[in-house]
């Protein structure tokens, strides 16, 4: 007679494994960020601009607002102050000049290798994981 | 002469992906979560405590606060919030007194039901990417 459908235990098992396992990559993930000098917002900023979708290792903060869900303002300040960190360089558009492209510099290059090469072994374990859990 | 190797950017690509949708699942989650009346961390909660690893429902402390990474502290205080809140209920242990055995009220499981069953497909969705992202 209740009014919902109790849910399976060994779904509930399965995701919360998952999601225990998550949290642990995730601390993880902000531990070797620091360990490369990078906040693990800073981490996040740079893999998004190295790694845009069409492999050009640039773009515009527009597209990192939508992928790094924040505001404009926010990623506008964030993209700031790793440029004056130079960590990454901004480069007005030859189609659009209201439109500016974003891409690392050397050093951002540098530490984003370093943090990104140091969690591979826990990018794996998390995806092991993720197999298992099986759309539950 | 680079004192680090370049990453390859397919592999950047490939993460950056995954870690674009990780945080629309975590957003996703959240707004879930309100829609069935929880904070973020309560539905977690009530998960962890729902999924306790040997399928038995219920859980201590001392396990939330390892697999919530929290520490005891603050678990005490949640799981003292949530049994104020109707959610879960606790139990001293009949082999050692000290230790209390946390499990789910009737209000709980029905909240975390709803939140569960609803999130169904943003877990599908996010594993897909997660398959595809391939060790890399």
């Amino acid at each position: 007679m209740s009014e919902f459908r109790e849910v399976d235990t060994s779904a509930v098992v399965r995701v919360a494994a998952f999601r225990a396992a998550l949290r642990s990559f995730l601390r993880t993930t902000e531990r070797t960020a620091r360990a490369s000098g990078l906040t693990p917002q800073r981490y996040l900023l740079l893999l998004m601009i190295k790694g845009a979708p069409d492999g050009s290792e640039q773009t515009t903060v527009t597209e990192l607002s939508a992928r790094l869900q924040l505001g404009q303002s926010t990623v506008t300040e964030l993209v700031k102050r790793a440029e004056q960190a130079g960590l990454i360089e901004r480069e007005r558009s030859d189609v659009d000049g209201r439109v500016a492209h974003v891409r690392l510099a050397a050093e951002g290059e540098r530490r984003l290798a370093q943090a990104f090469t140091a969690l591979a072994d826990e990018r794996r374990a998390l995806q092991r994981i993720f197999v298992e859990l099986d759309g539950g």
